[in-house]
């Protein structure tokens, strides 16, 4: 697929890669309704693991058949669909070539005792995603965790070997673990932490979460303060993301976590185009409504990062 | 063997896999007199891995013999036999070729101090499988233990070895561990849970426990009663699980746990057949029953999947 | 070697096993004054590992010499010399050919500390036992130790390796550790679930201790109490043996522990030949013995299980 | 690039080495406005991982660009440039041979719980070190860690892979955990230790931290004293680091901590010359001021390492 | 190198072995002043890692330069030097070939928290041995540690690995950690245990230390008083040793620690060479010597060894 010079400026950014990773990424950003724009929007199902089936598909029945967010991907033009391994395979022939995949190989589950140390299963692996035709294989690392440097370990290696079979990584970094307490988790200055440890990993494309306005380190609160770095606005925050991720030279999409309010959707899309992100990656948000409401909602989001809306 | 329309659909359903793993899957489908219809009734014998010999085989001591085994699932027209090594290498030869198997190849053991974490012993291999002709691996995992990621991540790994190498796997899906009570470990919820994450784990063929109408968890409790999902028969928590296996995609067998009546073990079966499960794997229930009771006994439950008692 | 009947009756029941294997079974067989019987003396020296040379080889100083239990083994007429690495080697060219030899590949050590969890060190490999032109690998497993399920897992590795090697593997399966007391180690249940573990592991030739009729889990005593399971005698704990060990499909050898009076070795050797078991493995009684004396006392354990004595 | 004499014996003393090892030192002796002198600046750009990126590029916003440190170790006629992946990778074609890289394979993380044992992760490859053109894999010990023994087996190991890659290793000896209090890891006696262990395990360059003089270790304190070995100055703490480092067969560079006033980075600068150590490395006492003011400070010690100043 | 009638000797009960052990065995035997007498005196150079550089080379501040101790132990005509990595690699061009070396490839560190359980590093590998020249590895083991059976099973890997390309292995046996007190780490009946462990790994030369006439373990006690075994004098205890070596099958060297009087020295020696042990390997007490004094000692001791003095 020919890509436009917006995109080729991003691929730019991908020195010392292999062409197999960057045709990858190329895929991405020039599939669905906003190819070509350099934005993307993904669809990631892998709650099923986390929060099980009920919590997850139970409000929207159809959601439980794998197909459903293949279809729901496709026809709302989103640029990928990312979800683990059974739910991939089970419509890896009838959507072969359809929709660029991320096959997510690690998993969390929330039935684990909780006094266990935080980290995820790995349950998938990069020949698993070439097998499927994936473009990506989607790893979560939680820095604040005591078994976060065995995670970057992990994704470390994991990312070589896709990176040398052409496949591009994306790892979802979620600050969660005993060193942070509930507000640490989406503080600005961990948040930001959180990107740079993605990008100084090798990561593609990276995915945080939206953060606040809160700091959480004391020694990162001294230098935002002092530097008088701009927190005050969701889009400033977006930015600080950006900086922090080689200076805007990676993807970023950024997720909002649990179904909300659709205006609060809409206005978290236009903080993250107004930083300068590029893009959502928009789950519950999405597939925890009803089909027609959800497509409505997406076509929205696309008009967002048009700058149409 | 020429698959039956049913089983061509739901083969249909194994995208993006091996001709092997169907080929293996049809085997199983095709045998014995549930052959063709979409359900099963598998034998298992690893009770003397966890619960020794003398609880296992004395209250019916021709059951001390591997062949015993071999010959009841055959003599009974059941499709598949499943052990562990030792017991599948003693009759590897004699019985070659005229029943599928599936070699388990993880194991629990009773004798291991308590407070251990809840896991299973590795006890034999893809390579095994292959070589004494098994159709298929099967494996426990433990949804629940402080140990469930391990086991997660090492049957990822056997499961991809397996599926390359034409033999299906089969996971066992036992919630089991320091997060859950003894009503958690049969609850509604977490029975849905175990299967959606055998499914996302990649199994061809799922075995759950059957479940009774409590719920456990919290957050899925809620969903449960906002949604109104019926758990009030068994028959509808069978509908439940199978909802919880990719809408019906995935081919789910139930387990009816210790010995007990034999109304009860109907009961069970027709609840499994009316909630649209694909059939039952009894162990004690048949074994641990003198040979002419137990081939009665399976008599009638092939009746039951037949829609004809 | 040509085997006897009896012999191929005994091979028969190792199915789907490599010639290999079978082929060194029936040199263990078919070697000694028992050859061709189905009855088998086994000597072990590993007791320096475990105790440490003085307590093993002073009371008979002539034992400190690797030489001196080869020639003893051979001298006797005995099927087969078991020994950590450094045992094996320092006779392997003077004595090559002469008797099939079993290298003992873990082994435990009374110098670490009482606390630290029970389990054995990896000492030797299938490839060393290929080199070193033996028969079989040794590996001893502690059902009852929280370690239990990793040596489960590491002598399946080195079982399938060893059988794909044409090697024979011999199991020791010693009840021992965190979930059991003292007479728990030796009781009747045990012993004999110890010996269905070692089967269920692929064991060629089990070995365990002679038991007590002491019952230690509550579950399995009301299971011998309900079926009226016969451990009265010595005899009859080894027929029980026998049963677990696959209906008698598996060869069981039976040690007898700290030297002992004669007589009482002799009762011994009567007990597992009456109960159906395969012979003694007889280590600290013989070499703990002057020569001669220990002479004297093979030749008569030869005619016991030769039914002369 | 031929080398002066003076490189040419520094070479000779790494015995044994592969020429691909020697070239790559070459490379590194032979680069900017110290080539041939034998002395070296180092710039190093990992505080991100270790502090975030706020900490580390805000008080100079123009840092968080990877190009930046590129352009700025080029402009400045540095040595090396030092970085972890994701770093190296941003300007990987733009400045390819441009300047020797050295890809940091481990990383340091301070959001993981501080009660977590001191050690880092692996976050990089010498197959990564090819593909990207670098000249040195670096590597940092915590020698007083609880995971120090697990780290230098892990640089061993790819020590040994780079060597025989043709790759130079370079290892961060840095004092750190449960064994020191805050003055030991920066004593003058366990920074000699560190470089002897650095050495020892087969650095080629040895980057440690400059001491005080304290005396940490009791009995070390008592061979200091007894044999009167000088420790009153910071050049003599360098001969003696350098001394411990193979009596100056190995390079050494040292490093200055945090940002300080511009005259103590150049006492700092004639104490290492004074003391015959190799040179600098120099990363947030660069990267943290302007640039000019940087390229400025750069210039004079390149002046002092000339002896010119 | 054409062996003696002694080395033929001595090399015949290395059975089983493959001939570039027992070539190289035979090197170590046949080279200095000792060479061919079957008497052996090695330079151990390991203290750097243990102690740190001062503690080690202060005393004698020539022996920081990883020549000084190549060059002394070919003047001095020792049959060996061993070292860890750093140490070998900084002469291996220098003086290739002219002495034997050994790898040590395992290594303590004093810097290590007290608490942490008593193990040593991998620090170097075969391959390294292989590169360098060497005729051996060296490997210690901690019979006593909670980590000894890891010891052993990483040895047993690296012998195995070693014999089959045709490196002999040294394995330093010294007992330490939490199931000893100080008295046991130099009791008699612990150091005849720890020499039998060597062995029975497959150790082609042993190391242990002298001991004292302590009893340690309870049961062994009583053995060694109802056997009347004499450890009242060293070189009682020396021949206590080497018949629990394999009845002296295998070579073996005393130690003596930490630098001692002259007299001292000498005497132990003659306890070794009167005992039947085969040599000393000397460190602390060699290189902390000024280098004339260190080699007129080792001349004495060479004298002792060959019965003259």
């Amino acid at each position: 697929m020919k890509a436009t010079r917006i995109v080729q400026n991003i691929l730019k950014n991908y020195e010392g890669e292999t062409p197999g990773v960057k045709a990858n990424l190329n895929r991405i950003l020039m599939t669905g309704k906003l190819g070509g724009t350099g934005k993307m929007i993904i669809l990631p199902v892998d709650q099923g693991f986390e929060h099980g089936p009920a919590r997850s598909f139970a409000p929207n029945p159809a959601a439980y058949d794998p197909h459903y967010h293949y279809q729901l991907a496709i026809d709302a033009g989103l640029n990928a669909y990312a979800a683990p391994l059974g739910m991939i395979e089970a419509g890896a022939d009838t959507f072969a070539g359809q929709i660029p995949t991320i096959l997510k190989v690690n998993s969390a589950n929330s039935l684990i005792p909780s006094e266990s140390p935080k980290t995820q299963a790995i349950t998938g692996s990069v020949d698993d995603a070439l097998r499927l035709g994936c473009s990506a294989i989607g790893f979560t690392v939680y820095p604040g965790s005591s078994m976060a440097l065995d995670m970057f370990s992990d994704i470390s290696a994991m990312r070589e070997e896709a990176a040398r079979k052409g496949i591009a990584t994306v790892i979802w970094s979620y600050p969660r673990g005993e060193a942070l307490d509930k507000d640490g988790e989406t503080a600005a200055d961990i948040g930001a932490y959180a990107a740079q440890i993605a990008a100084l990993l090798g990561a593609h494309i990276i995915k945080v979460k939206l953060s606040t306005d809160h700091l959480s380190l004391k020694e990162a609160k001294k230098v935002y303060e002092d530097e008088k770095i701009d927190i005050s606005t969701q889009a400033a925050r977006v930015a600080d993301v950006m900086k922090s991720s080689f200076n805007g030279r990676r993807i970023v999409v950024f997720s909002g976590g649990s179904k909300k309010g659709i205006d609060g959707v809409f206005d978290d899309a236009r903080a993250i185009r107004d930083g300068g992100g590029n893009g959502s990656i928009i789950g519950r948000n999405t597939f925890q409504r009803e089909r027609g409401e959800a497509l409505e909602m997406l076509a929205k989001l696309v008009e967002i990062y048009r700058g149409k809306a």
